[in-house]
Order: structure tokens, then sequence, then C-alpha cells
């Protein structure tokens, strides 16, 4: 028989209530038609009800969620981040398996349904972080999806061996192959790039670019990266993160890029720094370029910040690009939901029906208000089954 | 009878356990010595305490908090705002003090203790705002320490008749007189700064001025106030909120500033936003320039963000300055801290013996993840006296 939870009550998007009948993890049916004598029932109790939140851009593996309060000590260049990360790593003993369960127990309960995860590839500890979250996400089937970006975060080329690693990981089933920074991180931008081009040339698969290069080294870097979807006709199948060169003085240049990202489909995910330069979300929005938001690291050697909630992320997204009007904060909401899964390629999305049943249930007025208030109480649904319910997990994740 | 309070098995600044007792107020004992056979107990279970958060810059006056959601739709432009404004105090009927009391209860809750709010005046509402936010602190004397900036939101030599309400406004008490971007708005820097700097000799009272005009503008603005501190001795006297100009691309300009806001001992305060320039919290710290932290508008027509939360602003804070480091976040606390105690001249403010009882017991390892969690259960004391206990406030205020 056919699995069915009705919720009374609810206004989808904010919008008018009604009754919505969930059926074998789609949404089924919406007011009168919802109804059926065999379901579940959920009152929302006029509650407010978005998708699921798209976590678009964070690092599973290595978060120290539940370890206690880790002292925060790396100096501010990429450089010292990337040491200090291996040296917690060796010392504080991160399980990736454990890690990512805890992290993604807090991100279940704040309401995201969808996790892009680069997780750290390198010669000190080979593909243990990409075997440890592959073991978490066999774990937590059906509580949450979270497609793994193979990432060499020490570098591809300067660390020889790392690429053989890659390779391992993908054909272990990593979705995505990850960059970094081709010019500052491997002084290679060619072979970096042509490395990770070749790979997902090899598994037919995406590409994620993490590019914190600024201003005119990041365009370059960005350039060549346009270059090689246009040669490979990878359109649709690349996403670069962070971007911050897109924040870039040369307001011009900047422009021509986002045009020519608009034209290649290559996306953006955005983190919103507040102390760094970042691409303008209506600008993205306004060329037709997608533009996913991400909480990077949470609670890890690089950011000591975060509590793995995708509606503080558009709080933030919002605060960043100055939204003040309802209609722009939902498009900061948009950023946390709807443009995370164009950016992941994620059928089925949304509150309509035969959309996978995805859904996050809260208290607020209208969408706006419940992104300044980001409430607690919320009910999260994953396939059309309740994950967590007024803001506690339905069983336990560990 | 002296009054106690014994609080137990608390950890002041996320230091050692300790027993510390309250008395008439003031902090009286620590350890063994706060023993008291007539102390009323609260037992802090090893939580941490702070010093009460001090919210430097608000505007009590005009929030919607506890009105339901109020689309915003205010355009981009200073002026569309202040249009705006004056159009919904019209329509909607916004009372000064029963909404300075909404918000300041939620303030409250989240371990405020002092507030320094700006006060709208103009020849439309006249000092009505002023005379409301008055009557608020006259019922929640000994709840919340409130002092009023008597502020031209609208312009004063634009709109004649507004400076002569000001006057009025200082006569009944208001405690600082306010400025505005003396370029941008009343389009006579001149006059501005003339009139306020002549009131403030009047009423022998400091000044605070809204400097949102960036880089050249607002450092020409700067200059000019920096020279009537120097030529009417009133170093110490004033503080600049906002001072976009400070992030001005052109640093060693910003630079000289600073070194010349130091000098004059003019104070800063800013709300740490994202999408502006800003002034840099480590430069002006190391300069030693006081630099105070506020939430500006909450809920307003102005501002839809915000929780009246000044540890969410500590975060912010980190977030803008890039602080990573433990001893950073502590630094982005201290903006909302001590920072603000300087900048209002608060004496007896902090945590030792014989400081005003003035304090926040919350849960957390350390300060830095007090300020990433913002945990809800807050213990807020008040001159001694519980005001909120656990995130509930201990006595209704409305």
């Amino acid at each position: 028989m056919a699995e069915e939870l009705l919720i009374r009550n609810v206004r989808p998007a904010g919008g008018a209530a009604t009754d919505m009948l969930l059926r074998d993890g789609k949404i089924a049916a919406f007011g009168t038609a919802a109804a059926s004598a065999n379901a579940a029932v959920f009152d929302a109790a006029g509650r407010l009800m978005i998708p699921g939140l798209i976590e678009a851009h964070t690092h599973l593996d290595k978060s120290f969620w539940g370890m206690g309060w880790q002292r925060h000590t790396a100096g501010p260049a990429l450089i010292d981040k990337i040491e200090t990360e291996r040296r917690n790593r060796r010392e504080l003993g991160i399980d990736a398996n454990r890690q990512s369960g805890r992290l993604v127990a807090q991100m279940v309960k704040m309401g995201t349904t969808h996790i892009r995860s680069h997780v750290d590839i390198d010669t000190e500890t080979g593909i243990a972080g990409i075997e440890g979250v592959m073991a978490m996400r066999e774990r937590l089937k059906g509580v949450i999806d979270v497609e793994i970006v193979a990432f060499g975060q020490s570098g591809l080329l300067i660390r020889p061996g790392t690429l053989e690693l890659v390779d391992r990981a993908m054909a272990l089933g990593a979705e995505v192959v990850g960059g970094l920074d081709p010019c500052a991180v491997d002084r290679d931008p060619k072979g970096h790039l042509d490395a990770i081009f070749g790979m997902a040339q090899k598994y037919g698969r995406p590409i994620d670019v993490h590019l914190h290069e600024r201003g005119e080294m990041g365009a370059f870097s960005m350039d060549l990266i346009l270059e090689r979807v246009r040669a490979l006709g990878m359109q649709g199948k690349v996403a670069i993160s962070h971007a911050f060169c897109l924040g870039m003085p040369d307001v011009d240049h900047a422009r021509r890029l986002i045009e020519e990202l608009a034209k290649e489909r290559i996306a953006l995910v955005t983190t919103a720094p507040a102390a760094s330069p970042a691409p303008s979300v209506m600008a993205c929005l306004k060329a037709g370029v997608v533009i996913a938001g991400g909480s990077d690291g949470v609670r890890d050697s690089w950011n000591p910040y975060g509590m793995g909630d995708m509606l503080e992320r558009a709080t933030l997204v919002g605060l960043r690009n100055n939204f003040r009007r309802d209609e722009e904060m939902e498009l900061a909401l948009d950023v946390c939901t709807y443009q995370g899964a164009k950016m992941m390629g994620i059928a089925d999305y949304g509150l309509d029906i035969g959309c996978d049943a995805d859904l996050v249930i809260l208290p607020g007025e209208t969408l706006a208000e419940a992104i300044v208030e980001r409430p607690a109480d919320r009910t999260v649904v994953k396939r059309g089954r309740i994950v967590a319910r007024h803001g506690e997990l339905t069983a336990p994740i560990a």
C-alpha cells in the first residue's frame, strides 16, 4: 500500500493555507483532493512551507561539531589554514564518518535535505575522508542526499600522488571533481585545470572549483575555466565556488565575466562573505547565472562559525547583498533553495505536484519573516517522511 | 538589610568556576568570601558570565516589533527610506512608548543592560518620540538603562523648526545631541555641525553623529568634526556612528583619520555592515580608538532584519572583520560590551568587585563558543536582580 502523509493547514511558500498529500515520497495533491483515509496526519497549524534547504558547499569530513570547543589558532594566509588543518587532523583524530554524521544531524534539524560536500583528499590521509563520508551517507540513506566532491585541499600537482588519489575517489563513486585556486595553490593554472577537466572527462562527471583568488588573478583563472568549458562542450557541468574575483573593483570586467558565465552555463556558489569581495547575487540572477549558497566549513580549523543552518545563510546573503525589500529577501532564500537545486541538477525539486516531498514547515507570517527569525521550530520532511519534528530529530543520527 | 544574590558555580569571562556575591546592585565578593546566609541563590551550573551587553546604537522609537510582519517597500536611497518611514508612521500608528517597550523586552531577554537610542525628532511628529521613549524608560527603571539621543532624522536645517524641537528635547532631558550626514542631508556641513556643536555646548552634553557619507565626502565631514572637537575642547564627548568613510579605498587617508580620532578621543559605533565599507575594528583598537557596536534599527522601515541580540551583533562584527582566532572573536564581544561602555561613559562596568551587577549568564565552553552559538538560555541580571531567567523575562514588559 502507498505510504501517505497528509499535511493539514500549511502555507506553501507563504501563500494561502491548504492541505497537502504526500504519497510514496512525492507531492501528490493539494486542497480537497488531498483528502485520504489512510494517510498519517501532520497538522501544520498555518505554518509556512518551503522546499528543503540546499547546502551547496560545505566540508562535512572535517567539522569539529560535537567535539567541544576547539581553540582557533590558524594564521591568516591560505597556506597557514591548510597546514593547521593537517596538524589538527593528526592531533585531534577527526573521523570523517563520525564527524560528517554529527554535522549532518544538525543540518537535517535545520531543514537541509540536500548537501554537496567537498571532501579532502591528500597524500597524508589518502581517501579516508571520502570513504568516511560515503559510509555516513549509506548509514543516513533516506534522511539526506549527499553529493561528494573529490577535493585536493592541499593542491593536486604540488603534492605528487594526489591526482591518483582523486582518480581512486572518482572510481569509488565520488560525483564531482574538485579544483582549487589554479594559480595560487598549484602555481600552475594550465596544469591544474587540464588535470581536473581531464578527470571530469574520464568519468563523465561535473566539476566544482574553489576559486578564492581575487581581482585580476581570479579573473584570469576564471577565463581559463571558461575556455575549457567552451572547448570541451561542458556547459551546465561546471560550478565555481566563492568567485571572490567577481567582486573586483573593475565592475566592467566583472560584468563581462558574468555574461560569459551565463553563456557557458557555469554556476556559482557563494557563502556571501562579509569580509571578502563577492559576486553580487542580483547581478548574477539578472544575467541568468545560477548562484547557490553554502555554509563552507562549519566549526572546523578554517571557520569557527556556523550553525549548519541554511536559513541563517539566507540572512547572511540578504545582509551581504543589502536585500531589504521582501522580494529581495525571497531571492536570498532562493539562493539557498531553488538556485542550489539548479546548481546540483536536482530533478523534481519544489512545491508542485510530482516534486519530491523534501520540505520544511516552520512558523512565520511571510518568507521574509522566516529568514529574519530563523525559528528553531522546524519540521523537516524527506521523501515524504518526517525526519525532524518541531526542531527535534525523529530518530537519532550518530 | 542588604539585598543579596549569590551566583553559584559561574565562570566569569569563561575563566575558572567560582561563586559570586552581589550586594545592593554591586559585585561584592568572589569564591569563599562570597558565602552569605541571607542571599537568594542562583545556581549557574558552570555557565559563563559576561558583563551586560551594550546596545550602543539603535532606534527604539520606530521598531515594528510585535506588530506583525510589515512588508518592506522602501527604495535604495537614503531619502526614500526617510520618506517611507514618515509615511509608515502615519499609516501604521507607531507609538514610541509601546514600540520601544516591546523592543526593549526582547533586548533584555537577549542580555542587553544598557542602550543608547537615537529617537526621531521632526516637524511632523515633533518630540512625541522623545516623550514616548522617556515614558518607557520611566516604566522600565531598574530593568534597563536607556540613553536618549535627540535625532533629527529628516535633517535639521532643511526642515526649519527642527532645531528648536531638538532644543526642547534636550531641555526635557535627552542626554545626547544627534547629527546626521552634514553634507548629504542638510546640504550644509558647516551649518549642520555648528548647530549641533552649539547645542551640545549649550546643554553641556555629548554628540553622536550618524555618518553614512562614504569616501572623500565622509572624510571631509569627519575632518570638520575633528576641527570642532579640537577648537571646543570636546575630546571624549563625541561619537561617530557608522563612519563608512573609514572603509574607503585610500587606506592611508583612512589611517590618518583614525589617528586623528584617537588623538581627539572621538569614539566610533559600528553595525559591522556586510554591504557597506566600514571601519576596521582591529585598526581602530590598535590605534586606541574606542569602537562600540549597535544593531541600528531592528524591524523598522529602514531595516527588516534583527533579533535585538548583541551576541548576534558580535557574530556579525566577527564575520565582517574576518575574526577567526579565539582572541579575535573575544574582541568582537568586546565591541558589544566594554567598548560600548567606554563610548557611553558607563562607570563601574565589568566583572570586578565594585562594578555594577549588570550581568549575563549563558552556556558555553569559551567566550568564542558563546558568540558562535548565541544560546537562547540566558539569565540576565540588572543591578543585582534577575530580570530574565534561562531566556524568559521574570516579569512582563509591555
